[in-house]
């Protein structure tokens, strides 16, 4: 036998290779038993996991690493292609990571850092939960893209979003100035304390503003293990609204994809949008153009904000310009799906 | 002035920065004048380039660069997320770059193999049209992915991806079995000699294989600086198509994205799908089954083709194995674009 693979020891201890590696980085998600067997048998067997950078000398390399939570939504494509445009403008090299919505992004951050001298680091959606302290042992610059912050951690890093409580709030204020007032909520899983609870917190701002009383029969949220903002998860919320003969006029589901999703779960059930529904969603994606009816929503300027986002990381790293919490503004634009023709409204 | 940067080079030449990497890059993509005029101001202020990654000692790093021909497939995503697992499996990092489309990849390639110890590289779409030779210079293990090679190469690169002449030709021959005699196609720039050119052969050997005697009205071509694989651009040809009062009972579009913009120039024009009009595209992206009507395609196996893609490299890489050429098959998904329920045919 020449030398041992993550293959040989995950087939020694039975279980799979990315087991293996998640021993090997410790990563939260394993069992403990699990990973100390997995550790024993590497240590007996004298394994030295291949991919040894963490064991080599760093070079000075200038990258900046990209990590993206939610891998389906098409809003954060656009970004991405905008973010490595800029950064290779600047020279600078791109490392670009995936992080699904079970995995922890800080961890995945703290790892890479260990593992690659990183120049910078741009979190792409998720993290809104950590806390300051976890978030300031990461050590590098870093900018919290679309992922609002409200927390007193002045200058230890950047952010840019816009305010999802103020836009989710006009975005439902604008059904109900359409006359709408028995509004449905199409949600994250209840658990969801990030992105899809500050959209929540705005539908109820929205209905409090305009004395309604919220409606619980109305609020749906997606299931814990589903892939929140899909099509293919909008769809199936809404099929379970079907079932349960929920009476509503509108529809605000907080992305895009799961209002496309809604559509056609609408469509099959013999629903007309937005004769019998109007519906609106949340992001701005392409796709709301092209989809039947066209989708109203509350778009944001997702192009300025990955300009941004690279140009506060950059003075950062470069010209050790203080950090920035950037707020933008999104704007609704009206479709087929509430009745109108293509028009913004600011 | 403490060091010259890429954005004083650029005031001073009068030009952009992105012109001045072209320059520095020796990018094809900058007219000859404008690059002398940059390196002449380059060497008398003595700039070094900050990214100086080619000047410093390389690593031995283990890292598989992933080079991606059109950002707006999303069907490249798909492909991209599976592929970016499998690597992580690996302990092997990625390296993920976008090459626009008036941009040569074989170039950014040879430009990366430089600049960075790579042990691998993917090319997602593009390449079918470089030579064998300059291939070669690329000098470490790749895969052409999603891109059929034809030519005599044995044995200095492997390709995976489907037989894009046989499965065209297949979906056109199913509308004909359908009934149809008029079949419209949407197709690639007229100058395109890559997948472009290999659906319309496709598309014409099934209209020949039928008795069919092509008809040059109905063959319609993107204009030479459209993207491609859009939906606005299959909105555009459309739209172009139903302003010469074209008739046709079918569509071929040759990606399912310019179908997707080619439905809703239809639905605009009153004209109903597939009623009047029976419609198909080509890849099988998910988005497919969310327009309206759903989407009648031929669909490639893209979660095969990634992880076949990554084998096929490390067997290559770690195994020094030999490469191969494999040819997977496509299958039609019958939806409500060509009046059908949604039935799959081998």
């Amino acid at each position: 036998m020449d030398t041992i693979t993550i293959k040989d020891i995950a087939k020694i201890c039975g279980v799979g290779v990315a087991t293996v590696s998640r021993a090997l980085n410790n990563h939260p998600d394993i069992n403990p038993e699990t990973r100390q067997k997995v550790l024993d048998v590497v240590e007996e067997y004298g394994f030295v996991p291949n991919n040894s950078a963490r064991n080599l000398k760093k070079t000075d390399s200038r990258t900046i690493a990209i990590l993206v939570k939610g891998m389906t939504n098409p809003f954060f494509m656009k970004m991405i292609g905008i973010m490595e445009e800029e950064i290779q403008v600047k020279r600078y090299s791109l490392e670009l990571r995936h992080v699904d919505e079970n995995t922890d992004e800080v961890e995945v951050a703290l790892e890479l850092v260990k593992e690659k001298k990183l120049r910078g680091i741009i979190f792409l959606g998720g993290l809104i939960t950590h806390s300051t302290e976890k978030l300031e042992k990461i050590g590098i610059p870093f900018v919290l893209s679309t992922i609002p912050v409200s927390d007193g951690s002045e200058g230890s890093y950047s952010s840019v979003s816009v305010d999802d409580v103020a836009e989710s709030r006009k975005i439902v204020d604008f059904l109900i100035k359409k006359g709408h007032k028995k509004i449905a909520f199409m949600g994250a899983p209840k658990s969801d304390i990030s992105i899809g609870k500050l959209r929540y917190d705005g539908y109820i701002r929205a209905l409090e503003d305009n004395k309604i009383k919220p409606d619980q029969k109305l609020i749906w949220h997606s299931e814990e293990d589903a892939d929140t903002y899909s099509m293919q998860n909008g769809y199936d919320v809404m099929n379970s609204m079907l079932k349960k003969k929920m009476k509503f006029t509108a529809l605000f589901a907080i992305s895009d994809t799961m209002a496309i999703g809604a559509l056609k779960a609408l469509r099959e059930a013999g629903i007309r949008v937005p004769e019998d529904v109007a519906v609106v969603g949340y992001d701005g994606i392409d796709m709301g153009t092209f989809c039947a009816p066209t989708l109203t929503t509350i778009c944001q300027p997702f192009e300025e904000m990955a300009r941004k986002t690279c140009s506060i990381l950059f003075d950062v790293i470069r010209h050790d310009l203080a950090h920035q919490k950037i707020i933008m503004e999104a704007k609704i634009v009206e479709r087929e799906s509430t009745g109108n023709q293509e028009v913004s409204i600011g």
